[in-house]
């Protein structure tokens, strides 16, 4: 029998790399989205399509009212998305963080693989692009595996959660060219911090920048769809 | 100013503890409590009681939707709870185990006490009369707060969170003893697994047995209004 594996899947070009990766290595997918309040809502279509493309056995999209208590651009809609935050690295912590999201995100990850049976979640999170994000550190993924070992019954069945975060080290060029090789089809993703409501890309945000440059690095033809003006 | 605190609020006796001695501290208090498809609507209703009764600044209901994957005898209902389950410690995972959900609430009160400006918070368990819950032992709240240090604003403004488990080396007599001193209204709280629609309590459950023993240990009265039958 296949070993199951949960992968956090945002509809973005990471997690999409991610899901290929945990297919290519031989795990049956469910692939788990969460409908938090972000603003768009075609990143959870983007989600779906690619849950299908990469042949998971299941696609959840968990409802999880982050947004009632605001503290982010993403999900608060009194505060704006910077559109030209810097697209490098940075040292502060970004507005488009949403407190302790991944940690939220993880755990409902554990919740539905001790189900499920499976011992391993895999997640897109990345030092390179993202190391202003304390919620993508590799310090932050080792200790929530000692937390998830302890809290679930890895504990008393003498077993090991394991969390993949295959892109950590990884530019957007390196994960680009994992994700071709590994079969990815990058136009059924969205990466935009301010989509058009047909999923058009802006084209100016960080997340736009990176994502352009990443293609151009690899030598890839960017297939993302930009909005016109 | 005083200190914030998020308060994990079930409905039941000991988390109502808790919150009072969250407030005797000082803190002032924000209660958490999840609808999580728990059968018993009655426990969210006790808590909203006892959130206003020991001074709660604000009280959220959190809906989180734990019951679509099953796996617990709480939250899925093809399985029975059962009412004759040892009330002592056990050293087997219960059947009523919720898988990893207090990594989840957790996860949930400190994304808001990252929102509130909170870095404390208050969970009622404990590893006397719920040895065999991996999420309620010493060892999974270090991991958590290790985990949730790494993960939020914390580990860059260089502060720590604290999961304050007041209750976790006591037994019910002791627990009683603390919230009566504390100002809790324990005919307020609802424990039972087995409820009826008016929250009055079966009298037979484990939970019910545990919570029974307590108050005549502590020669207290038992505040619980017992079903007839």
């Amino acid at each position: 029998m296949e070993k199951k594996a949960v992968i956090l899947l945002s509809g973005g070009l990471d997690s999409a790399t991610c899901l290929a990766l945990a297919r290519r290595r031989g795990f049956a997918a469910y692939a788990l989205s969460f409908d938090y309040g972000q603003r768009h809502r075609c990143e959870l279509e983007a989600a779906h399509r690619v849950a299908v493309a990469l042949g998971a056995v299941e696609h959840r999209i968990f409802r999880l009212n982050l947004d009632q208590w605001g503290g982010s651009a993403l999900t608060d809609r009194s505060l704006d998305v910077p559109v030209d935050e810097a697209a490098e690295g940075c040292d502060v912590i970004p507005i488009t963080y949403v407190p302790a999201r991944n940690l939220v995100f993880l755990s409902l990850a554990a919740a539905w693989g001790e189900v499920l049976g499976a011992h391993d979640i895999f997640i897109g999170v990345n030092s390179v692009d993202y190391s202003g994000y304390p919620d993508c550190r590799p310090e932050f993924i080792s200790a929530f595996q000692s937390a998830v070992d302890m809290g679930t019954r890895a504990a008393d069945e003498k077993w090991h959660w394991r969390v993949h975060t295959p892109l950590q080290q990884l530019g957007k060029k390196e994960i680009i060219e994992l994700g071709v090789s590994a079969g990815v089809d990058y136009s059924l993703t969205v990466s935009c911090y301010d989509p058009d409501e047909t999923g058009a890309a802006c084209g100016h945000c960080a997340s736009c920048q990176l994502r352009r440059a990443g293609f151009a690095a690899a030598g890839v033809p960017d297939p993302t769809r930009y909005r016109v003006g």
